[in-house]
């Protein structure tokens, strides 16, 4: 299948999950999975989600500008990188954000994020 | 050694010797190397390099914003997350860009870029 196709059907999961219940993101995640959110380094599937869901607003929509993808080693990995925006409920402007994930091969044919940085694109 | 230590170590390694002198950044890469540059894949150290020196400017200032890394995977790599500024000469408004690395080690002891993906953070 074609690595652009698959990361874009990842991100449009990853995102549409999270703006519906930030709590099946744990799915995604594993024990070794590592998140740097804004800087702040956590690790394991159940303490991402928790610092996910714990983030100080509610409804949310991603809105996706970029995703590029490349082939990472061996191991059959893929690098994703995506830009976009964030609306949160009763604000007006969005936020722009740049994240980008490491995945990983499961052997049941799907992905998990090993490796996930998140960073609002300050003006 | 301090894995943020070094990841920062080598972003400024990169972009001081991408303002000084593109050509040599052609030490970072390898054959296998992959640059996505606003969306063109572009693979191998020659091909990375040519297209690095062929953008349309030729004095450029990198300044660096924020730097996140984390360990990736078992074969000691390293994913580096840059959000920063590019000033051109002769312009007024710098262009602020985000861009990862995969770094991979050398039998060396050093690094070299095994993916790069580039976006400049659009307003």
């Amino acid at each position: 299948m074609d690595p652009d196709a698959v990361a874009k059907a990842f991100v449009e999961h990853y995102y549409s999950t999270f703006d519906s219940n930030r709590g099946n993101l744990a799915n995604l995640y594993q024990e070794a999975s590592m998140l740097t959110f804004e800087g702040q380094k956590i690790q394991g599937s159940q303490s991402i989600v928790a610092k996910l869901t714990s983030l100080p607003f509610h409804q949310c929509q991603h809105k996706i500008s970029t995703v590029d993808c490349q082939p990472s080693g061996p191991a059959g990995g893929m690098l994703v990188f995506v830009s976009g925006n964030l609306q949160l409920a009763g604000e007006q402007h969005a936020l722009k954000f740049s994240q980008m994930f490491h995945l990983m091969p499961t052997p049941q044919g799907s992905f998990y994020v090993l490796n996930d940085i998140f960073r609002l694109n300050y003006a």
